[in-house]
Formats: C-alpha cells, sequence, structure tokens
C-alpha cells in the first residue's frame, strides 16, 4: 500500500477556508477510507514557488508513493480507480461516474466559476448568469429525478458536482430544490463533515503559527 | 470488438464547424486506429429532444456497444483506456495524461471559454482577460519546455489541450510562440486533418440535404 499525500497550504484568509481544494481529496479519502497525510507549501510565494509540482501555483496536489498529481479532478478520479466505493468496478457504472464527474468540472463549474469570478468584481450585469441559469435548471431537471449522479448511489461524480455546488452563492442563485436537498444530503455526510472540520483546523492551527 | 458510435447534429451554422466536440472524439479514434460510426440527432430542437442522453442538450455523446456516455472530456478518457496510443499504461504515464487531460478541461477551458463566450457579446472589458493572461502565460512556460505534456510524445492530454487552444480567439491572445508551436504541431497530425476534413464534409453534406 502506498503512501497518500494530500498537498494544500500552510495558510489562508478566512474566505476561502472550507472551499480550498484539498477538501475534495480529503473528502474521497474519507469516503473510501484510505489513510493519507496532510503537508503544506507555503501560501506566501504561491506564484512561483511549487511550480515544478503545480504548474498553476494552485493547490492541492497528491503523492501516492512515488507518483506526483496535480488538479483536484484528476486526484479524485485517481483515488477513484482505487476504491469502488468511490466508483463502481463495472464497465457502466465507471463510464457514468466519470462523465457525471467530467461534467461537474467542465459543464457546471465552468460556468461556476467565472460567474462567481464576475460576481466578485462587483458589475451589477453579470453576463454569465443566463449561461449559469441554464446549466444550473438542466440539472436540476436530472435531480429532480434522482438522489445521486451515476449507478444510483454516491460516487466521486457527486463529491465533484456537490462541491461545485455548495459555494454559497452558487447555492442561492435561483429557486432548485432537488439541488440543494442534493447538496445538502452530500454535506451531510460524516466524510464530508470530518474532511470541512479538518481543513478548518488545519487554517486555524496555522493562524496561531503565524500570530 | 464493440461497436463505437459518434453522436453528434445533424446539421449546424457555418461559425461553430470545425469546432464541434465530435471533433474529440473523431480525433482520438483516428490516432487510436479505433473504427467507429457517425451518427446524428437534429440540431433543431436540440434544447430538448435529446436530454436522456445528453442532460445538458450538446453534443457529442458516445456509445460503446451498450454503454453510453456523454461530456467529449470523459468520452476520450474513456477511448484512452482502450488505447495506448492515447494514454500511456505505466502508473506514472497514465496519472500525467490524466492530471493534463483535467488541467485542458478545467484550469484552461475554464477560463477560455467564459471569455470567449463575453468577448462574443461586444463589451471593451473583458473582465476574465487578467486571469485567461495568467492562465496563458503558466503554459507558456510548461510548453517552452518541453514538447507534450505528458509521458514525453503525444497523450490524450495534447488531444484535449491543443483543442482547446486551437480557437482562434484564444490562439491570437497575446504572444506565446511555444503554444503556437504546439498547437501548429498537434493539429497538423494526420489524424486531426481526417477529423477535422470529416466534420466539414460532414455538415457540408446536411446543407446540400436541407437546401
Amino acid at each position: 500500500m502506498s503512501e497518500l499525500t494530500i498537498w494544500t497550504y500552510d495558510w489562508v484568509p478566512k474566505g476561502p477556508r472550507g472551499f480550498v481544494r484539498d477538501l475534495r481529496l480529503r473528502w474521497a479519502c474519507e469516503e473510501a477510507e484510505l489513510a493519507y497525510t496532510v503537508r503544506t507549501v507555503p501560501f506566501d510565494g504561491r506564484e512561483t514557488n511549487h511550480l515544478a509540482r503545480q504548474p498553476f501555483g494552485q493547490v492541492p496536489f497528491l503523492s501516492d508513493g512515488e507518483l506526483q498529481m496535480f488538479e483536484s479532478g484528476a486526484g479524485v478520479l485517481h483515488l477513484a480507480r482505487k476504491a469502488e466505493k468511490l466508483m463502481p468496478r463495472d464497465p457502466v457504472g465507471e463510464a457514468h461516474t466519470l462523465h457525471w464527474a467530467i461534467s461537474a468540472l467542465n459543464s457546471i463549474e465552468m460556468v461556476t466559476v467565472p460567474w462567481w469570478f464576475l460576481e466578485m468584481s462587483g458589475k451589477e450585469d453579470n453576463a454569465l448568469a443566463g449561461w449559469m441559469g441554464m446549466r444550473l435548471q438542466q440539472l436540476e431537471n436530472v435531480l429532480s429525478e434522482r438522489d445521486w449522479l451515476a449507478a444510483g448511489r454516491f460516487t466521486a461524480a457527486d463529491l465533484l458536482m456537490a462541491d461545485v455546488l455548495r459555494v454559497s452563492k452558487v447555492r442561492s442563485f435561483g429557486n432548485r430544490p432537488a439541488t440543494e436537498a442534493y447538496v445538502t444530503c452530500a454535506t451531510n455526510r460524516p466524510a464530508f463533515k470530518r474532511a470541512y472540520a479538518d481543513q478548518m483546523a488545519h487554517f486555524e492551527a496555522a493562524d496561531e503559527k503565524r500570530a
């Protein structure tokens, strides 16, 4: 059994806490009961201080023994290959987990993150609001008819989709009861709660050192 | 050997031709020498007429025997699992192909498509230009030091990344010689040229029927 290490920042400001994407990897490991260690790179100088391991200067990245990977979505899919709890082993269950995982990253998050970015810039008219509303409604239609996206149970696809959707501004955009129930259900999972609490505690401990 | 079918629209306007994402699946099949058939769903009424197979009303989707998948990124990764030409079989080569494939979809395209969308809306100030410039420069730095993203050779990650980058407005954004050489190299591959010519011919033939 190779050793899993999740790399994140040593500290971040209060705003992003609970949403730093190391949470996706923590959550995946918690769901799959995979042992892991958390290690850090400095937040200060992040633009250039770990480009060899993450070419966009972000976190997280993952070590699995000798193997090193970046991109939280890729890390989750890598962990899913190790753990049936995250991805069924049958070809149909695996394919459907994969296409919904990619949907989370490339159909939903591709709108929600830039939309959020424009919201933060404080302009009155968000030019991505129409596209965002359409995508979220299409997803609401799917979630009105099922509890989980793939294979009739929680998978890595739900982990990624729920993480994209739980961002507060996205969550409060429009009235989407099935999506709200889905996010609530996903974030009530003990594995999510452990991952979330651990990330919050990690950055809180860093405050004390930094003070 | 199961039968691969790539589903696309029966027709699209001239603008998107050459860029409809069935091209990613065609290109992957051409690289891997996987036999495939192309079938269509109507472009008219696309918002609702094939939601059972593509919940966002888009194309492409893929049939692999009984298995059905949507999301072009997922389809390419699925095909890559069948074909060493698209993804090395060793764990490191596979992991690096995966993280660069996800980078194309979730770090680069997550900026380029919304940026392009804002450009098309004709506003003078594109609020995503700074983020876009940063991401493309980070990628330029990587491509200045290697020919292909993963495993020292062309993989599914390059297929996705080059397809994201070849969009003309993205391609002409800033001066990025390594990226330009990379896109040229990728799109000069015979498999890309066949896929591109086939997509163009497909929609041209549709014009004649529609006329």
